[in-house]
């Protein structure tokens, strides 16, 4: 929860890895620090973007699941609230404030409707996606027992093959149950395309959007000729959002990537053929770790295994080293390349993850550090908010 | 921590997944459960196996990060204590009234040292491994200045290329200096071959330990010669426990996967080429899932992701079931092939992860389930804990 803690009890090194005020080299490893000076200027980019296309930014924030950085996104990043994934996650960012929350996904147990229908009564708008004719009846059932309203959305599969409908015919017949249902609104269209974000090639990402924008542009039409308007159109993603925001048929991004980075995001390229870590978005998160074996010549071992990170996208890799290289990780252990022998036992490295969302679901804290100082200790406030 | 907690104050789906006595059908997904039955008989089967063979056994708290599983293992297991990774995780242990506990790791970062020889103040045991000379007065000056004793083993690479030294003498050259250094009490060898356990092969695993024990046998013997005697051979793991067992080298186990059991681990092979899944041990460990969508006719789509598991060892089999198939992972969701369209929307699935360690630490609880009813909700006690 986004309750900041009363430092003057935590530990360092038990219950947190460092202390506001402290020098970054006293930092406990392994732990997530941000570059507060890189992430500001990777958020007020999105949301000047966003603005200079008219473009309104839902923020994602099951990517950080930070209230704080949510907020950061909303005071210096124009974003209009967030979007999540889970029930347990929307209620903390409800819990923390944040006034306009989507969940982009479907909630289908009878439980966790019953909590999504009490979550306006935090003082929020709620929004919820639908794939399922059955689910709009039970969503609004629980609605008119809370005494309260929940947005929906439909959601088109438009190319991830996953949750939402594939054709305009069954968008139409989901939107036109949720305009009729009581305790529902009919919000719009969610369609995140969610398997072409890491394609290389920009103009792979290209085709396979512009394909989205028809499919998710007629859908639009097929409404309003049933006289349905969407309020949102939302979708886009670190690797797609300037094609939404061209597309005269999406009026959302939901990116969320963009503010931390991380390798496998890092890696893809631009129109221009850059990577787009060099010099689009900026790594701003970083997995701090130490040295703690050189008993091989070549070999260095450092702190931060698959408890630190996710290796689901590959591994880490070395921020700002081109003479060591993190080769393989274990549970605790990351074992790094060291061939002229250069590390020694506890130097610090910054491991760039490979995968920022699941890599910060296993730690509690992000440390934030500018001017070699740590300035700030957030929470990572839906830390293992699954269900 | 170990901190039971008000269970009243508790909101299910939000804080936990479940409260005891609640039915097994209204658990929130996803989370991990554990078949108590399954587990107990674990538990008792690897205690009993180490008293019959002469070993103890120092159960590994790395894999489950539980005080519960724990005191478990003592109390059904004959655990004589716990092995585990970070001095933050040993911290957990030592305050949840472990009294023998082991990290078996090395421990180098001055602010780590100076808690690691604060511990025995907690009315414990603490010993740490050390594969470099210079680690060793960094410990000694710590314990001198806490007033408190660290018993210290060395660590021999006997296979894994991580930590530990490589020879008898450096073994001895280092055992030396513990056992001269004040604070400081020599122990005797950690040796776990850790890069032999997943060999899918019973006869490759067994040249494997072979070299191990032959490598640690001389070890021993250098230090006898030099008049130091080994308390403490410790190692072996799930997949070679019955090696070390056997060796006349070895006297101490450090198994962690058995009581659990996961897919890994579960598919090599024993002795007679069968799975160690299919009788040697039991899947006492799940992630339960739910179905939220099913909108194409051949796949389901359930709520665990990335963030309810680690696929760094593979995907999750479904347990029980061979109609269908967990086939892809992302961030939240889990693709599952259903060829023949038998699963519907709010079906429970089991799934058994490929992975128990690092899947145990992105969970705060386990669920622990007997008869169809939640008979216990037990913390994750050491889960984050990776500093």
């Amino acid at each position: 929860m986004n309750t900041h803690p009363n430092f003057e009890e935590f530990e360092v090194g038990f219950d947190i890895p460092a202390k506001p005020g402290m020098d970054e080299t006293d930092i406990q490893t392994p732990c997530l620090i941000l570059d507060l000076d890189a992430l500001e200027r990777n958020v007020k980019k999105m949301g000047d973007y966003a603005k200079a296309h008219g473009m309104r930014h839902r923020a994602h924030g099951k990517m950080h699941k930070s209230v704080d950085v949510l907020k950061l996104q909303q005071d210096m990043g124009a974003a209009i609230g967030v979007c999540c994934q889970k029930v347990s996650e929307a209620e903390v960012f409800a819990r923390g404030g944040i006034k306009d929350v989507m969940i982009s996904n479907q909630v289908t147990e009878p439980a966790k409707i019953k909590r999504l229908a009490e979550m306006p009564k935090y003082g929020c708008r709620v929004l919820v996606c639908v794939d399922d004719p059955e689910n709009v009846k039970n969503l609004s059932d629980a609605a008119v027992a809370a005494g309260t309203q929940i947005e929906a959305l439909v959601e088109v599969d438009c190319g991830a093959g996953r949750c939402g409908v594939n054709t305009t015919q069954d968008v139409v017949n989901i939107a036109k149950l949720i305009d009729a249902a009581p305790g529902l609104k009919f919000a719009g269209i969610q369609a995140y395309q969610g398997a072409m974000q890491h394609m290389d090639l920009y103009a792979d990402r290209e085709v396979k959007l512009n394909a989205a924008i028809e499919q998710v542009g007629d859908a639009v039409q097929g409404l309003k000729s049933n006289g349905l308007a969407c309020d949102i159109v939302g979708g886009g993603g670190t690797g797609s959002y300037y094609f939404e925001s061209a597309s005269n048929v999406y009026n959302e991004l939901q990116c969320g990537s963009y503010a931390f980075m991380d390798a496998d995001y890092g890696r893809i390229l631009d129109k221009d053929g850059k990577r787009i870590d060099d010099g689009e978005w900026e790594n701003a998160l970083f997995i701090l770790t130490t040295v703690m074996s050189h008993s091989k010549a070549d070999k260095a071992i450092v702190d931060a295994g698959l408890k630190a990170q996710s290796v689901d996208s590959g591994l880490p890799f070395i921020y700002g080293r081109d003479d060591v290289e993190y080769i393989k990780c274990s549970d605790e252990h990351g074992v790094v390349a060291d061939p002229n022998g250069v590390l020694k036992v506890n130097d610090k490295l910054k491991l760039v993850p490979g995968h920022c969302d699941p890599t910060c679901n296993v730690h509690d804290w992000y440390v934030g550090v500018r001017g070699g100082k740590v300035e700030t200790v957030w929470p990572v406030s839906a830390r293992g908010k699954a269900y």
